[in-house]
């Protein structure tokens, strides 16, 4: 019996999670707060959100399960024929209080629309101060999960995650990739893989940051860093953009926006400093695996 | 001798901002900085900033004039022949720091392509707080100064500055206009009418609101609302995008965010408080003048 995205694929992503929430529990000792919403054109979701909490600052994990019938103009961009489409996806935003513990944003996806199934997903890597060892560990789990195809993710990711009136990337990213067509049971495994590689890849990282020292200045810069994550999401990103125009249920859409953003217009960093090295990384992506 | 708008224009411009830095100034007890810079396709201009002020928490008042030639595909889509374009105008906004004091935002310019010749601009208010007096001066200050305009500039504001996913306008309104052509002195009169309306129409609003008291629960809401002013700006505001897109000088154009803004899921206030009454008005705009 082959991949079928209803059977396989979202039973999996809800599982995924489920054990997703409770490894983060344990970290933050917050419980997430879950809301189900249903969509007025078909299918739903379950939204599992927490704000405030001691390690968690804001961040929510969200599964969706929708169907129903595409706009006209949207439809003729996609794959498949016909307007009829399926999706299924789990999308997740943490945005951690101490500022050297990095935002982290995942998204696996299954897409359907006539006869055509595609994937598609990513996970990369926010943080305002670099620890190489930190990017070094999240882009080698993630490499290790995704096989030969880690270079092609990778530069499509550097690619995806550009701000490009900043001339600056996110982050130090991760992995991208959509429109994956082809072998169904070989792609599955593949996403699985990926998706999998989540919480290997970015709780030790938490771990390890959330307890660390800082001060005004640290937490200043990390806002500033989360205006820029504002700015990349509301301006460039195709997920954003494409719930906003679809009328997606906006607290979902927006979950990926932070609790506290600043903006100031003396953001240079001092030459030599922590944050001007993180700043060269974002302006000249690196091989971090 | 008619209308020049390097001759008259740009100096009334660069005078006005003179005498609304100089006004701000005396309210906020700090001096702007002042920033010139030059656009490596032609002209420049002079911004003054003001941040951490204790009045005005972050603001910019920008005087800009430029010129050269327009992209092939931008240009297609303005008044006018030929590339060439000429553009002078001032830009600001002002975030006081006191909840219950309103953002502001104010535009005039003037712009020149081939034989064609058009003002643009207006000026809106975004309370936190409404105080319907405030409201009301403003708009009573603008109607008086555009006559029997002021019913379609105020709708056509209202029109404007709607954040369509949120279903809000982002303020109480004002004054927009855009694309006007025609007899240019008496157009240039009308517009520098509405200029000089600014400083009347909201320094004593600013004065009268400053010390106002707050704690806690209004500066958390008014973070809220900063946060869905960044939105509007970000996703909607066609002068902030074709800044973003034509690689406009980044501080200027992004001069009116925010210094602080705040994103969460449980942004509804409780019904009948001060939060809903706000909330009410901008989702169904109201006659103010």
């Amino acid at each position: 019996m082959s991949f079928d995205s209803r059977r396989d694929f979202a039973p999996y992503l809800r599982d995924l999670q489920e054990r997703v929430c409770a490894a983060l529990e344990r970290v933050d000792g917050t419980p997430f707060r879950e809301e189900r919403w249903e969509r007025p054109g078909g299918g739903g979701g379950r939204s599992r959100l927490v704000e405030e909490g001691p390690v968690l600052e804001r961040g929510g994990v969200n599964f969706s399960e929708v169907h129903g019938e595409l706009p006209e103009k949207l439809a003729a961009t996609l794959p498949g024929s016909g307007r009829a489409f399926y999706a299924a996806g789990l999308s997740l935003v943490l945005h951690p209080r101490n500022p050297r513990a990095p935002t982290v944003h995942a998204n696996y996806r299954c897409f359907q629309k006539g006869e055509a199934l595609w994937f598609g997903g990513g996970a990369d890597l926010t943080p305002a101060y670099l620890f190489e060892e930190d990017a070094r560990h999240f882009h080698r789990t993630l490499r290790d999960a995704c096989g030969e195809r880690y270079a092609d993710f990778k530069r499509a990711c550097d690619d995806y995650f550009f701000i490009r009136h900043r001339g600056e990337r996110r982050g130090v990213g991760g992995i991208f990739f959509d429109y994956l067509q082809g072998d169904r049971d070989a792609l599955f495994d593949l996403v699985r893989r990926c998706a999998e590689a989540f919480l290997p890849s970015y709780l030790p990282v938490l771990e390890r940051r959330k307890d660390a020292p800082f001060g005004e200045r640290e937490r200043s810069w990390q806002l500033l860093r989360r205006g820029r994550y504002v700015e990349f999401n509301l301006v460039y990103d195709r997920g954003t953009l494409f719930g906003l125009e679809t009328g997606g249920r906006i607290e979902s859409v927006l979950m990926s926006l932070p609790p506290l953003a600043r903006w100031s217009s003396a953001a240079e960093p001092s030459p030599g400093g922590e944050e001007a090295k993180l700043l060269d990384v974002l302006r000249n992506p690196k091989e971090w695996a």
